[in-house]
């Protein structure tokens, strides 16, 4: 692959090439990248979802173990995540980049494929976005929009005591293919002829470098007819989001621990990590599961679905937050002890 | 002032402190900071414009002599600018930062109060955004929802020959008063009592730091019954802007050199340092002016409006585009020789 330096384009020359042929495919997309703003025409009647995120090179994803192409893919999808997380559609995304020299432009198109690639794959329209030059590294900031019917968006603080909480999927595998990774870099460092095995791992590799997000349950609520009463993604753990839909709804929780759904792969490198599973899988965050409380009279609808495991339930607030041991008896009070960069560093 | 580490707070904390009291006041606003995506309810009937920028520390602004507040305030306005140029009312923002560890939390306030100032003064609601710690400076993304009225959004391409080429205000201030602010660290290195001299001078350091979106002009059109054929504002420099409204309009244009409006500061700036004026004013950028095109029918209307000043026309595309002299006679083709980072750095 020929390496062409970023600067022999300049940066209309640089979009040009990264959003060539880029044509807007959802109807709502009136005017796509190209003006100083998009213009977008959702219908009437809908509620339409704004969220946003920031990714920095060597605080959210280290380029030694992260193909640009993946990067791409998971800056897209993960906020894809968070319009899902509203029981909405995404619809659109712009996307900025600030771009150190030591990136060429074929570094720039990989990046970009990935984008694309999710956007193709969810159905989303690349609208904007804004390209520079960063003394340091690379950062990515996108921002999407998408819709929910009027009324229908699921906030953080519908939650009632007796509510069912549920997640989706399996927690916990992200983080331990983070842990998987930054091992076989230090084995790595400085050897060239090193080769990771991931054999047996492949999932929670994948779970890290790939993630996807919960369209599938999104789409599975609406046509069991079931509207959470309040639900959100899981990025910084289980407990951390958890405690955050308590506060907003003014209400306690039960946990149980025998519950929480964690893969086979999870559980063998947290041994193998002599880690403490259960920590993993409540505070690993990157999981981009759902999280949701459904009333209880959803009980039997809900157990229908596949994916979806009912964990506990919700309280008066003063019972405060907790998470119920094996024995069915203890209680630990649950803790955010998410993944915290700006306290960590 | 006090100052407080960021990692006291958390990420959490932090944005508590920064959005605490933060009440949308749009009407479209219907849920804003606190969950995974803000919620919008816009009216049928209406185009929906989003725009979005990134300013990276040392490639955007040099804090040496911005007060961030100051740069809050320009890194919102910017934004607003892009909407208004749509012919728009910017409504909402988000607001991502990237913080590394020399700023502390009073800084962050600071920066917040530049942003929610020119949110106050152009009705904008902020409705969410990102908060992360940067190994590298400071990282500022925003991005800005506005609405028009359904098909009144005026883009770039439009522009027909025969129309009236106009543009708000006056050219080039910006850039002078940051080549004086320039000068002025030069000049102030390693002395700590230094105190840079602008007297006189405040009007183009006010441009360079203070800059205001031309909500003013849009208003005043729409009022005069104008709408333009193309809009955009100039933050790369008349020629640039220029040359992309004839290749998006499939059009050439011809400027005339005495009609470029520049105040008398920027001029005396110009002669001080020994730099050429009409580049200053063609290719020196972040003016935030409106560039248009009228019917040559809005001639007599568009006479009358106050700050608005006719500076050429636009041709057909094979006639190219062309800056003419004040001998009225001769001709220097236009070229984009607008700041361009990507090919800079």
């Amino acid at each position: 692959m020929g390496q062409t330096e970023i600067s022999s384009l300049g940066e209309f020359g640089l979009i040009d090439r990264l959003t060539g042929g880029l044509v807007p495919k959802h109807h709502s997309t009136s005017l796509g990248v190209g003006d100083d703003a998009a213009v977008l025409e959702y219908p009437a009647e809908t509620d339409i979802l704004v969220t946003t995120d920031m990714l920095l090179e060597n605080v959210h994803f280290d380029l030694t173990y992260v193909p640009l192409k993946h990067l791409g893919y998971k800056a897209a999808v993960v906020n894809f995540s968070d319009i899902y997380a509203m029981n909405g559609v995404p619809r659109q995304i712009t996307v900025s980049l600030g771009v150190s020299k030591r990136f060429t432009v074929e570094h720039m198109e990989e990046l970009y494929a990935g984008i694309r690639l999710a956007c193709e794959i969810y159905g989303v329209d690349i609208i904007g976005g804004d390209t520079c030059a960063s003394h340091q590294g690379l950062v990515i900031s996108i921002t999407c929009i998408g819709e929910a019917g009027r009324g229908n968006a699921v906030r953080r603080s519908g939650a009632k005591p007796t509510d069912i909480i549920c997640v989706s999927g399996d927690l916990g595998a992200a983080y331990m293919g983070l842990q998987l990774l930054e091992r076989e870099k230090i084995a790595s460092a400085g050897r060239k002829d090193f080769e990771p095995d991931f054999a047996g791992k492949e999932y929670i590799v994948e779970r890290q470098l790939k993630p996807e997000a919960r369209r599938d349950v999104v789409e599975a609520l609406a046509k069991a007819g079931i509207k959470p009463t309040s639900m959100m993604d899981i990025s910084d753990g289980l407990s951390s989001e958890l405690l955050h839909i308590c506060k907003q709804s003014g209400v306690g929780c039960r946990v149980y621990e025998e519950r929480i759904p964690i893969d086979y792969q999870t559980a063998l490198m947290a041994e193998e990590l002599n880690m403490n599973l259960v920590t993993a899988a409540l505070n690993g965050g990157e999981d981009y599961e759902l999280l949701f409380t459904i009333p209880l009279s959803a009980h039997d609808k809900i157990s229908e679905l596949p994916g979806v495991r009912e964990i506990g339930y919700i309280t008066e607030e003063s019972k405060g937050c907790a998470l119920v041991g094996r024995d069915g008896q203890s209680e630990i009070p649950l803790r955010a002890q998410g993944w915290n960069p700006l306290a960590e560093n």
